[in-house]
């Protein structure tokens, strides 16, 4: 499973201050810890203000790009942000994260797949907001492959994103996800999937103990890959775990490796 | 999920000493904190030796009996060790663990099924021994579901186990496992699964991952029971966390008064 490391972010206060304080230390500390952890990607979102947001990422990239060789995910909604980003990567190395069925948002982001070569996270919904059933989410996924399909963007550089809320308020939204999951693994031509794990468990106590359990669910459903804080106790392992259980550990090699480096 | 405890059986060390030693004291401790972690049931197994094997499970279940209240799983692969136990505990109140398609076990099981009014653990395999694909295990439940049709025994007092097999040596299995368990929930007739979990981590280090991974991919996947010891740190909090994923704990209730108790 693909694992999109997801502590650089600016609505975490620590990270918001790093960024305001520009403390490269920090960023660099937190990119580290989160590539020592297992993360194959580490997402960057640096939206503190419209009006820092830009600089902020380029610093930002630069900064961590300095520390770590792990890809990085661009995580904006402006397009002249990723862009940014994008600019200061090796082409072919990076997700843009994210593009949408909304109105706008296809036309200004698709050219920056095409022209950074990225893979791209794709969240199923369109202009009538958060998808409740799978009918929504794939009604939005039809528009967006329509135009990928159409730009020449293969399906396997496509992660699409359920969108997962939160099984406290929406107890029917997880099996949702899970079927959903299990219908893009089907019909989805190649592409792969996504989600926000911590997002399930919003509102609950012990989140820990969801999180790992539906990410356990979603990688038997399917599930390509994952947005998640590598750092939480536990969750790396069942990562682990379930590529043994899925059949993409031979010989559970890759899980007892992590066992004797001591990172169960 | 309802959580069928392992501990008590003969094949753990500590518990084949109470047995020799007819320590009621410590078999009684067990049950107790098995059903205080929150297990439905209890297994009680006492295959020591054929000999002993008899007089210990009248012994066992009396001495449960006497410090739980909890409903017990009849653990035997003699119809006559089964039949003993089982006089023992209220009618409609036991599970028989098991039955299976091989020669004879039928005919000797199932009239227990029908006079002890028990539930029942159905082993998804026949003299062809443990299966390897959906399709052994089908052929084995196809036997096995005529019989128990013809005896009027309800399909919802019907677990069937598919036999999990150790990862480790048999990485296509866990797969196999849980799209038996999609398929019997689609097919089954109200037929319930159940499997002894910990199989599938024999062998591999810091097992408690893979189980609770295991866990929460197979209750993804539709799974109704498992056999499990609930003593194992975090197992517990996975099939708790599990209820609120699957939509069968009404606004986290069950999870949340857990978490408040110090359970989790």
């Amino acid at each position: 499973m693909l694992i999109i490391a997801e502590r650089i972010n600016a609505t975490r206060k620590p990270i918001a201050r790093a960024l305001a304080d520009r403390d490269a230390a920090f960023l660099q500390d937190v990119a580290k810890k989160q590539a020592d952890a297992g993360a194959h990607v580490l997402d960057v979102n640096t939206a503190l203000a419209p009006d820092t947001e830009k600089g902020l990422m380029v610093w930002a990239v630069e900064a961590i790009r300095e520390a770590v060789d792990t890809p990085l995910a661009i995580d904006s909604a402006s397009p002249d942000v990723a862009r940014a980003g994008l600019e200061r990567l090796p082409k072919g190395s990076a997700i843009l994260n994210s593009i949408s069925a909304e109105t706008g948002r296809l036309d200004a982001m698709l050219p920056l797949v095409e022209e950074f070569e990225t893979r791209v996270v794709a969240l199923a919904m369109d202009d009538r907001g958060m998808p409740a059933s799978c009918d929504d989410r794939w009604r939005a996924l039809e528009t967006i492959f329509a135009r990928t399909d159409a730009a020449g963007i293969a399906r396997d550089r496509i992660l699409v994103d359920p969108l997962v809320r939160p099984v406290a308020t929406n107890p029917e939204q997880a099996p949702q996800c899970l079927q959903m999951i299990r219908e893009i693994a089907e019909k989805g031509q190649g592409a792969g999937t996504t989600m926000g794990l911590s997002n399930i468990s919003f509102g609950l106590p012990e989140r820990r103990h969801l999180n790992r359990t539906f990410l356990a669910m979603a990688a038997g459903a399917g599930l390509a890959s994952a947005i998640l804080d590598p750092l939480e106790p536990g969750l790396m392992a069942t990562a682990l775990a379930a590529a043994c259980l899925t059949g993409r550990d031979d010989y559970c090699m890759a899980y007892i490796t992590a066992q004797r480096a001591g990172r169960l």
